[in-house]
């Protein structure tokens, strides 16, 4: 899928939220467990109770990993599941990948060529050849790790040059001089919204996917405020506060609830 | 395993060779191609051939992961059969994951908990609570990416702060004061093989996971002379190299060759 189209998405939906499948099988409703796939029924009702509030979907691939072969069949009945029924919706890999070139390329090919994936978020430490991979599939976009919502973020991104450049800033900066640098788009944590204004002095067109909203405790009406652009720019996440929203067979009515909140407040700032 | 046992075993095989299972089923012998699953007989004839020569195997996940649920398969019957037939070599998951804090749990779960992998790298970018899960398994190692052997390398991991510090020796330094930084080990590719003796001045007694002996360039001589210590301390990896050295019905026999040649070359220098 390519930009104008996720933009233009995000205009008719009015919304910019991208829902968080981190579906923890320990936490999904009990009668859910006696069905063959648990983990893929809940994804897809939650999925159909909540497509028309988001324009995104973010499977975290650890809470499938987790459990080997059969949980990446799970993963890939659900993203089947969604591309073909709502294809206009972003569908992004949150898998933090990212190794040499001839590697990435493999998980290139795990999650674009196998599984239809629209994003993938990659960790930059290994540098340009680990990304370029997934880039070369055309319409496919590459989301690097830049300034994440954890305590551990501070240990290594804010590392600072000896000209005040900080280490996610030098990440922003140089994968920008990349080829196909507009597929390229940037995680920076809710919890740090106030640094959402410097970040667009850098990237004044790019969009950014927004974890920590809700359980992490970012605000969304501080990163649209420091992080919007005419073109919007933002993906705001939200995982458990809505896929967790409710524990009982109402769980995609209150998931509904929860992502229509977000949508109605999101519309009022776009 | 421990690490004790790990360097009893560098003793008793004269030999710090660590196989990488870079299992890629374009360059397995044809004649496996009509095998139910092809690269778990490669595997299996690899590995019984193999492994008088080494102290480790390192399956790089990427490989199994772009098959998806068949894939992993492969590399939980992979390592299954490596750790029952020979339980005293050295399980490397080269996965390069990191998340936050109880994402990464769920990661730990899959290579530690349902697979029996040792050790796994780990992407440094997010910070300690990314990497803190792991290393809540006991006997379990986490291989931190710190100077990698590809060109993107230079692109972020020689970041220099203002006193000289380079973002990899700060990943060096700050990951030594976390909690269970005796399981902490790390990646410094061999293509680097020269800044190994200013990496063991911060790192006197970690071990070190050498990459790109071979294929990439870099010399086992050069690793020995700048990164070995008393206890060896070194975990050299060849994949392509052994695991491809033959193309036909004596692929097993071939890659023996070639992995003895390295124990042998090693052994001079233990």
């Amino acid at each position: 899928m390519n930009i104008s189209k996720l933009i233009s998405e995000i205009k008719r939906k009015q919304s910019f939220l991208c829902i968080g499948l981190d579906s923890d099988i320990n936490k999904i409703p009990e009668f859910l467990k006696q069905k063959e796939d648990p983990v893929f029924e809940f994804n897809k009702a939650i999925v159909d109770a909540t497509a028309e509030y988001t324009v995104a979907y973010k499977p975290n691939i650890a809470f499938y990993e987790c459990y080997g072969a059969k949980g990446w069949l799970t993963l890939e009945k659900t993203v089947n599941y969604i591309k073909e029924k709502f294809p206009e919706i972003f569908l992004i890999a949150d898998a933090k990948r990212g190794d040499i070139g001839n590697t990435s390329k493999m998980y290139a090919d795990a999650f674009f060529g196998r599984m239809p994936f629209d994003a993938i978020t990659v960790a930059p430490y290994m540098g340009e050849d680990s990304v370029s991979p997934f880039l070369s599939y055309k319409e496919k976009h590459v989301i690097l790790l830049a300034l994440t919502s954890n305590q551990g973020a501070f240990d290594f991104q804010l590392f600072e040059n000896s000209e005040g450049e900080l280490l996610f800033e030098k990440v922003l900066r140089k994968s920008q001089e990349w080829p196909d640098n507009d597929r390229l788009m940037y995680v920076v944590g809710a919890t740090k919204a106030e640094m959402l204004s410097d970040i667009r002095k850098i990237l004044p067109n790019q969009f950014l996917l927004v974890p920590g909203v809700g359980a992490q405790g970012g605000s969304l009406e501080e990163v649209a405020k420091y992080g919007m652009i005419n073109d919007c720019g933002l993906l705001v996440n939200s995982s458990r506060g809505i896929i967790f929203a409710g524990k009982d067979h109402d769980f995609a009515e209150q998931a509904a609830i929860k992502a229509k909140e977000l949508q109605q407040q999101m519309s009022t700032y776009l």
